[in-house]
């Protein structure tokens, strides 16, 4: 990890945050983006993304890598983003790009193992055996978000 | 309107948001501020602000003014809202600040008056007599915002 590596990140991740924000408005979804996100002001009040549509939310933390490799994530980021989606009614999800993959799969939440007391995990092969995000999504609101609130 | 009044205004904006979302989170909401909000580069492409609870959800335009006035605003502004609120399900709406009055008020998107190509026009009387924000809100959930939509 070089010197610029949290902002290099944090570059990315915007970019990343962009790229996903329009191909969610293009599938039909309402989409908005966290101020200042990427940015450490954000961290742990806003999620990355909050798609909707007819009345199904999901909360979404933003992934880019360049390769595919375990993921750490802060816990408190991931209780902020279970906070969000329970007072919303909505589904918690970790949306994830491997650059070299060039596709965006779905975490579900569940998916996100604790490791430690302040860091979270998405293992190497979850992430490769993940559902693309898009039918993912799809079929979350064909199937009713009832189904996972009631879980 | 002196030489800096839209910068101004901006600024007046993001503090007036972020007041908002702070007022929402305590009642009990999921609540997420577009990016950049205020200044121009968001205009035309998120709301001000989403707030969710239990899968209801409010499309939120805010304005702060001084003082009891009509308040114009421009009609692409108005349709990109309904546009938003259209695809989450949610319900339109401002949400107004009259510094002077110091309370929130709900002015519903049918309120709002088209007063020409490019402006809308929410009446001083309107204002005046609008709901209180937190009430409006409270009582579009409890009556389920299907009512809303079958409108």
């Amino acid at each position: 990890m070089y010197k610029n590596e949290g902002r290099r990140r944090r570059t990315t991740g915007v970019s990343a945050e962009r790229e996903l924000v329009s191909k969610l408005w293009k599938q039909g979804f309402a989409v908005i983006r966290g101020p200042a996100s990427g940015s450490r002001i954000k961290k742990g009040v806003y999620p990355d993304i909050v798609a909707i549509k007819n009345r199904h939310v999901f909360v979404i933390e933003v992934k880019k890598r360049a390769k595919l490799d375990h993921i750490y994530i802060d816990r408190e980021q991931i209780e902020k983003l279970k906070e969000f989606a329970r007072r919303a009614g909505g589904e918690p999800l970790i949306a994830v790009k491997v650059a070299e993959k060039r596709v965006w799969k779905a975490v579900p939440i569940s998916n996100v193992k604790e490791v430690s007391m302040d860091k979270c995990r998405i293992d190497k092969g979850i992430i490769e055996q993940a559902e693309d995000l898009m039918n993912y999504l799809n079929s979350r609101i064909n199937l009713g978000l009832d189904s996972y609130l009631s879980k």
